[in-house]
């Protein structure tokens, strides 16, 4: 974290705007107008364009004492990239407006718009407009997405059907192994002052404060011509979004407990933890993996993709929602997954 | 105001989503999927899409003492379309994400969504997505828009002429005094308990409470085969805004103090509170007006519309930025726009 302290006012709002913007390249031939007039403009020649938003509130969805801004600005941009893929489209647009109390810094603004623009590189999508305003307390950021798709190709949550097979990109449950340690370090600070121990817990803590998106699965599914029939990304637990599947697609389905991927390194955390690592998969959230279902005649293709695991099918609604556990138990699913409102 | 109270947390996140959206119809064909998946999907063969977002906050852009939530929904609409509209371009789509506290009920969050269904509805947008998530404090409100334009039909604000007429739509400065009149009176209520005296004030009150964007102006240009050669909504007076069309064109501009249009209701109130009507019309912001530049051979076509106001022309940069004023005199113009910065 750096040092320096300017006060934004000292800018004022257009200023921020400029120094906040002035590295800012265009990617994509279809940005025609981006950031500094009214709106931005975007080309579609013969293209769909698929576009979603999300809103992240400081104290609700992030907590500042452990989340470095640069991560925040990455994940805030991660987070709607992931619902772009979801569609089986490729995002190629962002806006981005954010609210912040006069606590932070340009120093501040800095560190997170270096996450926004790191993960826009890496993912080739333009920042093409947005606002700043001050918020009376904390931090409150939404990001608008826009992608692209080829007429048609893009994939409902409500089409999925009877015998398809259920698949997930690759491991769960971590996310929520990462916030439990960084809550728990966070609280253990609070009460003795010792420096957080995270030892070891390099890939779950990443896992919650970097995520990334599946860009290689909708590519990978370009490649073999796989049309998922349903997808969704997994942002509140496995169980609550294949709920929403099963409920859009007015069909029920069984997962098998032993097929839910689980990393190992996760699941030993959680042994430690005493926490069962299939209740982080299916209840915990933040994974931002794929959840999609397919065709039985494309499993061949699918078993090619060591990143997809087939973690069940697809049933008649009357056959309602079940994990079958690895004990040989049968139990209903249930939505537990992150629940901002409660 | 309703009198039941419903808590949201009895619904959970998806149950506020589904109510809040159960009435939404689709408007127009370009909409391919709306609300209830990770994106929507809008189809614009051979249209350019525009896109802009805005940020509310309670407490710094809005007052909830005296800010319905009726019409609180209907200007988050409103001025994002007015900055599609300042593209020269038509909105199709919307997308609203709100955070909101435990204060607010359910009745609360259906009178906030009436207002923007009700904007939706005249001008002709749909409602494809959004995001509600509780805060910490407050309620904060983030809209994007979506537009289209037939290629290369969008207007900037840095393409405006040497010798260009500058033009503004309806009447400036009676936002703001709208604005002065609500704090007053919040202030005689706070100290006395008083109830707020509005009589006779409904222009006024109405032009900030409920401000229009001006969609006919654009309908004109396209019926007229008009084509300004720079465009800026009215958002923070028409001073900084009429330096933005001068920086971004590297132009200067005259503009003359008695042709700025000024309702006489405003004029006369602002007249009895003391305050300069050219003043407000300048610095004052939220008119929600277009500004625009257009060639000195569209000015038989302008005058057509009683609507157009003539009040300037640009200049060489050399020659700075004026106005001059009804007495004669000539002053250097100063951007004194709401700075929610400061």
């Amino acid at each position: 974290m750096s040092t320096e302290r300017t006060e934004i006012s000292d800018l004022g709002e257009f200023g921020l705007i400029d120094h906040l913007t002035k590295n800012n390249e265009t990617k994509n031939a279809s940005t025609i107008l981006t950031v500094g007039d009214d709106a931005a403009v975007i080309d579609h020649y013969g293209k769909q364009t698929v576009i979603t938003t999300d809103m992240l509130v400081e104290g609700i969805h992030f907590d500042l004492m452990y989340t470095p801004l640069k991560h925040l600005g990455y994940k805030s941009v991660v987070v709607n990239l992931s619902d772009i893929y979801a569609m089986n489209a490729t995002p190629t647009q962002i806006t981005l407006s954010i609210a912040f109390s006069n606590r932070f810094s340009l120093e501040a603004m800095d560190e997170f718009y270096e996450g926004v623009y790191a993960a826009c590189e890496k993912y080739g999508v333009d920042l093409v407009g947005g606002d700043t305003t001050s918020s009376q307390k904390g931090m409150i950021i939404s990001v608008t997405a826009i992608g692209e798709v080829s007429p048609d190709m893009f994939v409902k949550r409500s089409t999925a059907k009877n015998g398809d097979l259920i698949c997930v990109s690759g491991f769960l449950g971590a996310a929520f192994l990462g916030l439990t340690i960084l809550e728990r370090e966070k609280k253990i600070f609070a009460e003795t002052g010792a420096q957080p121990d995270l030892e070891g817990q390099n890939y779950i803590v990443g896992r919650m404060l970097k995520p990334e998106a599946r860009k290689d699965i909708i590519e990978f599914f370009a490649e073999q011509e796989i049309m998922p029939t349903a997808m969704i990304d997994i942002s509140d637990g496995l169980s609550s979004e294949i709920l929403h599947i099963c409920k859009q697609s007015e069909l029920g389905c069984v997962l098998y407990e032993d097929k839910i991927p689980v990393y190992e390194d996760a699941r030993q955390f959680a042994y430690k933890l005493e926490i069962d690592p299939t209740a982080c998969a299916l209840s915990g959230g933040e994974d931002y993996e794929l959840l999609f279902t397919i065709a039985q005649a494309d499993y061949e293709k699918v078993k090619l993709n060591d990143q997809i695991s087939i973690v069940g099918y697809m049933t008649p609604s009357v056959e309602g929602k079940h994990i079958l556990t690895r004990g040989g138990n049968k139990h209903e699913l249930v939505a537990q997954g992150w629940n901002h409102m409660k």
